[in-house]
């Protein structure tokens, strides 16, 4: 550290003046979740304090009120299809100012590489971005994509700037076995988050005394209530799939408080443009009942110390001048926001760094995705509102796929890392009577998936994602709609305005499809082998409760 | 960090036993500030859980109380006048496991010896003693005792094992003015403890600011919640003779009970005997109205997330098994301590290593101790139960001292880093008709002070001080009775027993001399430069407020 210089303690003292200070306004003091009538005082991007100040620059807020900066304690940047500079510049105009981000796809398709982007993208962001390191790269050892990443690869990144601790250790049946490799991990970093989503009693002790003491996978409020019991820190996620917080918020009280966090794990542009975020947290837990002031607790002090930021979280002497202005504690519209010390304005669009391609896939061709014979086949049948699936067994001739009656389509998995090995099945639930959708991202692997109500349409919609170096892509008539996610085939190098309003042409698209909302995201957790029951990877089909590849048919 | 093992995985899953289970507990949830009911396991000195499990060791509690061990987040050890193992075994029996120890006495005699002396005792001592380095030693450019600590001598201590930050900054006028030697020291750690009586507003902003951010000197409410919403830790003291639970208990409540610790600063051996430690302020606090729940959360949980000890301070998986058992939280008499696992019995005596003496003092004949003329002198005031003094002057003659008609006694300093140098003054208020006392505790400097009805026991008293290498001495007829300090000159080589029985002694002795109670306590507060009004150094009387050394004659 620099020791402090005399001229800031001077201006705290308030012997020369501050460079802002802020009239008239209602400060929240998260230490005591209470409301100062005051001055907030600024100079070289840190708080003074509250108090008798005058500034080279004054503004009267006429009892408008400043919360601190809002913090994220848990997110992954790709899964906004946004790089990481155009999210922070689409977040911080939210009142966001620090987001601990775990990028745990990025690093699925490129390892270290991944990583030393997204810390490279982190320089010159509107808001502070924290990465915790992807814990799990690959999920499984049968789900390996661009990368795997182990404990020493890990130890390279430690201590960097920006790099705050270990992401989600997701692989709990691993650290209950006592796996050596997941032990190194763990070690590595005194900041540890979990993933155990159901682990109760005996086992989560033994999880917990492995090294995560943070859980984001809470559903229920008993489930929450015994972790945090056990000392976990407890992040109540709201995100573009998941909304936990009408279930969970009943576990946060004055005792607890801090100790619960907001994350949003998973949130499209576009629902971060049209809805917020943490600043959607705070509201939507006000409305399931939660005082404002503990909402904003949870959304900053209780964030910061959890992740041993000491330098944000307060408007207290000394800290970063991070923090936004808002109309009224309930209803939380963000109008003004500070990163150290100087107002955030909407900036122009950013651009991430060149990144080298990630999609080398050759697409194929319509024979190439051509089912043989007739028999008993094994069907992946989606679950409305949910990532399992069901394991079915039906009927059919190679002549009869689509099947409009039955609702059984094609899916198409193609490696994109080069090895030019691909993999067809068939899925039940997607209700699509034409078109195709194609996508570069399927967790955790991040290959090539695709499914539709024809081979060819099938086939051009992987072309169109290859052609885009990765993209969400559909087709429904003669032009393929696509959202470019040519940033490591997961994130697009566009503006965040552009990325939300594609995400609303897509949308537009798949509805004359005539199938379910949202098939994306049905469709980017097909290949995601950790979760029953049955998947489809490059190599085939695949039994999660068996956990080896099948064959399409069960009998001919 | 070392991966935990496989084995410590395989007992907290309940696969293999603990080593210890204590069954039918109630045991306290720091988190939740709740008791639950079960059975908590031990295993390799660690907590595996509250849960469903067996041991090779099991102890039916038939539902007492199960709290983690307390912690002290100020103490000065030496102010008990034991050495550190000695302190540690009397302290662990009232259920202290940690304490978090500022050696700033023994630093102003000895410097960085001192501190390394310090480091080395904690080793094999009952409990965690854990240190702050003394950040103001000397407290005063005109108050050298035995050394000046820089921020480079501290440096060398920076990362040692047990050492946690930079002790109270006492010096808050250097804090302010920008002193760039106490920036130094502020910039070596990030656990900064501070001192700032009556601090407020806009410098108090700046004091912390600077970097402190922990305050144990509250003396009233408001100050305290200042202090807290400012972003202060409040250390809550109760001490041998400050008592200030009673004023601040009740800034303490949910919300900020994670911001309040315990403290007891100076506390002598007797008191630790007869009343206890943290659990006394545990009590104290219940009987002042707060709920026990919320008093131990201070006395562990808190203590331990402020020193970001994320190793202990609950009972949850991982931690380190420090606890105790307890009777009833609102009674708090602790039965059973166990530290790491280990159930802690009151071991046998401890000795320190040999420390260098650091008591170089020829004893002063009477000769030497002689005051000469008659005419207008400057006379220290004691004010009762305060260490301020009142400056006096009164007309008096050589010949008239002792006076005990005005209750005018001689006071005498002697240097002990052997500068033959020492002062003669004069002082009211200690009311002795007989006898005399010396000390080698002298704050800040620790010469020796001494003062009495006559000048042969004032010379007897200082030779009994420098002959057992230090000690408190008291004469009031042929024998003195003596407390050898002979460890530094401030701590005894005693075990605890014998120095409280010893204590009781000196209290005898000294109330047949016919004045005041607690006479050491004045005394030892005399030559201490930094304190209104009147004081007097080996150099002479001194003048606070001049902050100057001045005669002991006004005029002759």
């Amino acid at each position: 550290m620099l020791p402090v210089s005399k001229d800031l303690i001077d201006a705290a003292r308030g012997l020369v003046p501050a460079d802002i200070v802020l009239r008239n306004a209602r400060i929240f003091n998260p230490f005591t979740c209470t409301w100062e009538e005051g001055n907030l005082a600024v100079k070289d991007g840190r708080i003074l304090g509250i108090g008798n100040y005058t500034g080279k620059e004054e503004q009267d807020l006429a009892g408008r009120y400043i919360v601190p900066g809002l913090i994220d304690a848990h997110v992954h940047i790709e899964s906004s299809l946004l790089a990481p500079k155009e999210y922070a510049r689409l977040v911080a105009m939210h009142g966001t100012t620090t987001v601990i981000a775990d990028p745990h796809e990025i690093a699925n398709v490129a390892g270290s590489k991944g990583l030393a982007f997204m810390l490279t993208e982190r320089e010159g962001a509107a808001v502070d971005i924290r990465y915790m390191l992807p814990s799990c790269v690959p999920a499984t050892p049968l789900d390996v994509g661009g990368a795997i990443l182990e404990a020493r690869d890990l130890e390279q990144f430690a201590g960097q700037e920006g790099v705050t601790g270990l992401g989600e250790m997701m692989n709990f049946p691993g650290v209950l076995a006592g796996d050596e490799e997941i032990g190194r991990k763990l070690a590595l970093f005194p900041i540890r988050d979990g993933h155990a989503p159901f682990l109760s009693g005996n086992d989560l002790n033994a999880y917990i005394l492995a090294g995560p003491d943070s859980d984001h996978e809470c559903t229920n409020r008993a489930e929450a209530e015994e972790k945090l019991k056990k000392g976990m820190y407890i992040y109540i996620r709201e995100g573009s799939t998941e909304h936990n917080i009408a279930e969970l918020i009943a576990v946060v009280n004055p005792l607890t408080v801090s100790r619960c966090c907001f994350a949003t794990d998973d949130c499209h542009a576009d629902l971060l443009v049209h809805e917020g975020h943490i600043d959607r947290c705070i509201r939507t837990a006000v409305a399931c009942g939660l005082a404002p002031e503990l909402a904003i607790r949870m959304a900053t002090l209780s964030a910061a110390e959890r992740f041993g930021l000491a330098d944000r979280g307060a408007l207290t002497p000394g800290r970063r001048a991070d923090f936004c202005v808002i109309d009224d504690p309930r209803r939380f519209e963000v109008k003004q926001v500070y990163r150290s010390g100087r107002e955030i304005i909407t900036g122009p669009a950013t651009t991430p760094a060149p990144f080298h391609t990630t999609v080398q896939c050759i697409p194929p061709t319509i024979a190439d995705i051509r089912i043989s014979g007739a028999g008993t086949t094994r069907v992946i049948g989606l679950v409305p509102h949910q990532i399992l699936t069901e394991s079915l067994q039906v009927d059919i001739a190679d002549t009869s796929i689509p099947d409009f009656n039955r609702d059984i389509l094609k899916i198409v998995v193609c490696n994109r890392y080069g090895k030019n090995q691909r993999a067809v099945g068939l899925v039940h639930g997607f209700g699509f009577r034409r078109g195709a959708i194609a996508c570069s991202i399927s967790h955790d692997a991040h290959n090539i998936v695709a499914a539709g109500a024809g081979d060819a349409e099938i086939c051009a919609a992987i072309e169109a994602v290859v052609k885009a170096g990765g993209a969400m892509a559909a087709i429904a008539g003669p032009i393929a709609t696509v959202l470019p996610l040519d940033c490591a085939g997961l994130m697009s190098t566009l503006p965040y305005e552009e990325v939300a309003q594609r995400l609303g042409q897509l949308g537009e698209v798949t509805r004359t499809m005539g199938g379910i909302d949202d098939p994306f995201m049905y469709l980017s957790f097909l290949a995601l082998t950790v979760i029953p029951a049955l998947r489809i990877t490059d190599r085939g089909v695949f039994d999660v409760a068996q956990f080896v590849d099948v064959p399409l048919f069960v009998k001919k």
